[in-house]
């Protein structure tokens, strides 16, 4: 099987594209983690301003496509796709939040769990690379009182929660992606990019502090080079594995046989070796779904210990924040990976990064009917030129 | 404003992919439909011999998808690329449906309401006209059970449905599209392709007719053809449109709006006049939803009622079936396409259909919370060649 399937589940951009702008935006309890000084906007109240979560989190998803939006220099019109969604049914989030706000671009909804950050990527860059869009989003969010109420508990129980579980972030992502190459460089001379930002491109007003080292912004010069900037070199779309885990409360388990899959199919495909990424950074498999991922990885032939990260585990301090396992949901890995990884590879600390967003998919009626918590993994390989 | 959209929403494909299988699989209450005899299965039961409506649709998905891939004469590893959807919270008929039957292909799940059929049928053609996959496949599927639990009411309640109500189609169509033009063919002509077939490359049990009049699926000449047979010219993504439509119970008043948005779109962008389509087909308009979409395209300055159907329209004798407005659903446009439209497009007795699945922008929390329900309608431009 492996030789038929070698090859063939990776993608490699000829003419790879490139992450121009990347915003995070979140919640106080996030903002309260260690990562809090490195996105974006942190909202002093988890309501955004809304009566109802689902609203919040349509608001966050605006405000995330557009200040990615800005902070590319272009204006919305100029997105040609949309790729969005969240964790809720029918994707509500996105309707009426990233896919409601930018109304003159096609919205593709997507659902993927919480490997959406890395399906949509893989589409915008699929996109752009193949010429059918000069620019395009990629947006995914989730907010831990929706996600409380959509798959849990309504949060008025006060119920306990085993220590397998993890929290689901309170934030949104936003991307933008141009085309690489020679092409683009001759399309962005035409276009009216004025100024250069590591700032962001809108200053928010429900902003609750200034809390902006590393944003990471093209400036112009970088948006017209050829060489220089982070690029989506390829993608490895993952498919459904299922282990026949059937617990909900420990998502971690859910997820790490399809993030093996996945990196194991990515190693392959490009035949590299773990060391040829300075990092492989799970989604959301938490520290229990960690040491599964490890093992499986093991089992297959390769060492990851040292390579890998998992934005779950980065985004909370889990002795002060009380969240068990880590962060998850779709908002989880996009926020890290706007205001951790793609600052990192920016400044070239890492040259290579394996990011891999990983999804438990599952609704409360599967659950209730007694299915199993299939997983899937989308992995995105990103590489720092500058 | 029209300008700057001029041209950016649509694509159209240099290297054309065409559809070289297509399968619709549906429940008792459409066999009996006027549309009856053109379906490749039709189940005795819409429980599919599984025990809930949700694994019922699943299974239902498996089977098409199957199907799709024998008529094509490949096996499940050739498909690169899935791209499926369903009406379901977290889109589980997909999760343990088409993306869980073929495991060896990476899934990208998708939500886009009952449009989904032409945001899969658009980013497959994508993937396989950009040269990331050699074969792809689109799934999309509904059912009449899951639906009303879903969005509605407990079936058991009798509850009385308004004549705006729409049906839920209990369908699922899958979709093989194989890249175009020269490489296609020299790459075919090294694959297994032996024999050739109208009729289904599977002979399920469970099919309670031979119904078998003009399936859809290419001969091994067709398949190795440069010319001949459907190709995928074009697409016209949609983009989320909010006329502020409150109402569940009418979903073809909340689509018509957005599916006059597209098809106006696609109309400018490829400077076509209505005539130059033998069919600009709506997915689940029913009935309302034609009216006013024919309306607000006079008043956009086209006259389409000549060249206007709807597939919600055509799946079910409105006077015998009891179905009100007529169907819809995921399914609705996919099996009207796999049974209808291509053998139409097959034997040119149509040269060019613009195909616009149209989508409602609900789920129960989001009108529990008053929120609107906005539409979304997808375009792909379909042309006869031969």
């Amino acid at each position: 099987m492996i030789n038929q399937m070698k090859g063939s589940q990776s993608m490699e951009f000829e003419n790879a594209p490139r992450i121009i702008s990347a915003v995070s935006v979140v919640g106080p309890k996030e903002g309260e983690g260690p990562l809090g000084d490195c996105f974006d906007l942190v909202s002093d109240e988890a309501e955004f301003g809304e009566d109802t979560w689902e609203k919040a989190e349509s608001t966050m998803q605006k405000e995330a496509l557009q200040m990615a939006i800005g902070k590319a220099h272009l204006e919305a019109w100029q997105i040609r796709h949309l790729y969005g969604g969240d964790l809720l049914a029918q994707i509500i989030a996105t309707s009426f939040g990233g896919g409601d706000s930018n109304t003159d671009t096609p919205l593709f909804g997507l659902y993927g769990a919480c490997s959406t950050c890395g399906e949509s990527l893989t589409l915008a860059a699929m996109a752009v690379a193949g010429g059918y869009a000069d620019y395009a989003a990629a947006v995914t969010s989730s907010h831990f009182g929706g996600a409380e109420k959509e798959f849990r508990f309504p949060l008025g129980y006060g119920n306990q929660r085993p220590l397998s579980a993890t929290w689901t972030v309170t934030g949104s992502g936003a991307f933008i992606l141009s085309a690489g190459g020679k092409d683009a460089a001759d399309s962005n001379s035409t276009e009216d990019i004025s100024g250069g930002a590591y700032a962001c491109g809108n200053t928010p007003s429900r902003c609750s502090a200034e809390r902006h080292p590393a944003h990471f912004g093209l400036r112009r010069e970088d948006q017209n080079s050829t060489e220089n900037g982070i690029i989506v070199r390829g993608a490895t779309p993952g498919r459904v594995v299922d282990m026949g885990v059937r617990d909900n409360m420990n998502m971690g388990a859910c997820m790490a046989p399809a993030a093996a899959d996945t990196i194991y199919q990515n190693l392959m495909d490009f035949n590299f070796q773990p060391e040829d990424y300075d990092r492989i950074i799970t989604g959301d498999l938490g520290e229990i779904g960690q040491r599964i991922l490890l093992d499986l990885m093991k089992e297959k032939g390769f060492d990851i210990s040292k390579q890998h990260m998992d934005c779950g585990i980065e985004i909370y301090d889990k002795e002060k924040q009380d969240t068990h396992a880590g962060g998850s949901g779709c908002g989880c890995s996009a926020v890290v990976l706007a205001a951790l990884i793609l600052p990192k590879l920016e400044t070239s600390e890492w040259k290579r990064v394996l990011f891999v967003p990983t999804g438990a998919l599952l609704s409360k009626v599967s659950f209730n009917e007694g299915q199993t918590v299939p997983g899937i993994a989308h992995a995105v390989m990103l590489e720092s030129h500058s």
